[in-house]
């Protein structure tokens, strides 16, 4: 019986890893005043096509509800916590700060580093207008990302809105621009010009790519809001990317290069947009993306002003092992912790203070596994040692009548004498 | 658009609640030296017929994989632990210890209490044969649900072989011990009676339901020995069950009481079975069940002794709210915390202080939301007072001007200047 194609299995080693990232991410959305949710793992295909586009059925796990109604498993997050706003949280104080965390599908031949089943780690700040919500949002992504241990992320950051008016003024629109945009978010350049040059004059197109590839610091925006001061839309845009970049670099240690080009795939961002990489992955070193939209707009509700991200868990997680292996922190390195208990006999008067020893153990916080096998003394305490514990609580008959338990440092191979209620104290509790 | 039928959304408050009892769970868990692990949200719909029998397909949400190959949502999480036992960890040191958390699915009508999207959380303990195994399952349950915050919770026990052999015994067996196995498990003694009348000598039948209705403490193991001295299989399994139950004596506040007539719902079980109540939650007052069964045979391995347990998560989470609630801690009660950073301009000044306040107290294990709505003072002020925080972080030109803050308290309603070095001491942190 086999696993099914591009899901996987998660061992304890690995989960812990899993938990420890996911852990980190929870604690600093809280600590930003974000507030946990959960949506369900499948939702009415509907509400996937209405943010993607019916091209997306294509690409769910699709299947149909007793009633007949279609359902896909979730690709992604974001459309999900959008109708759970729509429904419950139209009334909610603004701002809302959402954070979520969990497993999403895409139906596709699974390739390297991407899986059937995968898990997502986002946010969304909704209805707050201002360029310090934009700042917010992108500072939150890197600094859960840095909870993780990575160190070095770069942000790329540009603004949708200001691309589509100089794509407009350019007269690339409707499919034309359908077209574009990926080829533009991709830098396919040569593509891009093959594509417009029968459509755009030769100034406009040269204005055009000169704009998609403009890249680096601050100063980028100004010299784009120079060249096109004569597109009042790409101007505000621009003015507005130029403030959030400001509020930005209020954020220590928060990297930020301007990439005008970034068109992010789906079409309903409308305002700041930006992707973190973490340049150790190689080419697989954007672990988030995220940006400005109109949250409203899906639902016919009322203009609802919401930024957010989502951060690809499996690549952080990937990315934080290799980090941690290379600062040496190999597993086998790994703290030493928790007892193994073993009675001797499985009489009343020795398995009462065996598991009375294990509970006493637990309840200081460490691990204790209670011999099951009826192994003999020293096999046990060999495992034990395998497994990396660091006591072994020997209970016998004498030990028993007694009250006490052996008490073993299966490190410094030490033994003595301990009283129950001692037992904590004495691994240092 | 609407949420699918029978699925939830979870929001903040809730949400913290789930995460609190899960986390209550995993900390026990992990206390007793169990590793978590995670299996994919779906299966091949082959492994849960293969365990449960080709009815389970009418109850689960079935689709295709791309290669025609039939999945399904899992219905439950302990296939897929044997699943994955069976192809990684037949080699792995005994025994093993395994627990995860997580959505199930199943496909029914949605009623009270039961929904089609539901959480579990459990344990699996492989690989030993030892009654101190079923008891170390059996006390991990109730601790992890005494973590939760439930008190006087109550274990049902009993032995699925022993009931097996009083039935072949009293010569009901195939088709007519599947009937009859319902009828048990739901205590429907007169419906039983009327299925066996015809099939069973009146003595037997006699004997049989005085078997099934047995319940109360040790004892009733006794009893049960004595009557059926006659029957080699039962009295070695009830004796199994004697033994579990002189272990489990052990644990401290462990509350037991003997049901010979549990026979859990599904057929693999072979050994000790059980189910915990928590008296509070009335007709619901199951929380979880389990019991020892055969891991090798459904995927024709050799033999491997298992034993393990599922906790539903939701009526857990209900229960704790309600005991929460009774014992007088209502949300609102809940201690203040966290603070409101409210720039009064947009001031490069201004705002690079107001972020550095913020980070500060969020490095300092506290909430901090940045007021990014431009609100005047006031106004901030009473939507943090509302939000239940416990400071707010004020920051104007004169106090960015020395690198000093206004902190107010909002519940005395005191302020102070303090430097921005010292705002966390100040919060007491």
């Amino acid at each position: 019986m086999e696993r099914p194609r591009g899901t996987r299995d998660f061992l304890p080693e690995e989960m812990e890893r899993r938990r420890r990232v996911e852990g980190a991410m929870r604690a600093t959305a809280l600590s930003f005043g974000y507030g946990e949710v959960q949506t369900p793992t499948f939702e009415h295909t509907d509400l996937f096509v209405a943010r993607s586009g019916e091209a997306v059925v294509e690409e769910m796990y699709v299947f149909q509800d007793k009633g007949g109604r279609s359902l896909a498993l979730r690709p992604e997050l974001t459309a999900a916590v959008m109708r759970m706003y729509a429904s419950d949280l139209t009334h909610a104080p603004k701002p809302l700060r959402l954070f979520y965390s969990g497993p999403c599908f895409r139906y596709e031949r699974p390739q390297k580093g991407r899986y059937r089943e995968f898990f997502q780690f986002g946010a969304e700040l909704i209805g707050s207008p201002t360029p310090e919500a934009d700042a917010e949002i992108i500072a939150l992504a890197v600094r859960c990302i840095e909870s993780a241990g990575l160190c070095g992320t770069v942000v790329r950051i540009g603004h949708v809105g200001a691309l589509r008016a100089v794509l407009e003024w350019a007269g690339v629109t409707g499919p034309l621009s359908a077209r574009a945009f990926p080829l533009i978010d991709k830098g396919e350049t040569q593509g891009l010009e093959e594509l417009l040059m029968d459509h755009v004059p030769r100034e406009r197109l040269e204005a055009l790519v000169e704009y998609v590839t403009a890249a680096g610091g601050a100063e980028v925006v100004g010299r784009a809001r120079a060249a096109f001061a004569a597109v009042p839309k790409a101007v505000e845009h621009l003015a507005r990317l130029e403030e959030a970049l400001g509020h930005l670099s209020h954020y220590r240690d928060v990297l930020c290069t301007v990439h005008l080009g970034i068109a992010r795939g789906l079409d309903y961002y409308t305002g700041v947009v930006f992707e973190v990489d973490y340049p150790g992955l190689g080419a697989e070193k954007q672990v988030c993306g995220g940006g400005a939209y109109e949250l409203g707009q899906v639902f016919g509700l009322k203009e609802v002003p919401a930024t957010g991200f989502a951060i690809g868990l499996d690549r952080v997680v990937l990315a934080a092992g290799e980090a941690a292996a290379a600062g040496g922190g190999t597993p086998a390195e790994r703290a030493r912790e928790g007892a193994v208990v073993v009675p001797m006999d499985r009489s009343g008067a020795v398995m009462a203070l065996a598991v009375e020893a294990a509970e006493a153990v637990r309840a200081a916080g460490l691990r204790a596994e209670l011999e099951v096998l009826r192994r003999p003394v020293g096999k046990a305490l060999k495992a034990a040692d395998e497994q990396r514990l660091r006591w072994a609580v020997i209970v016998g008959t004498d030990e028993a009548a007694r009250g006490e338990v052996a008490l073993k440092d299966l490190v410094s191979g030490e033994q003595r004498r301990v009283p129950l209620g001692d037992i904590a104290a004495a691994m240092g509790r």
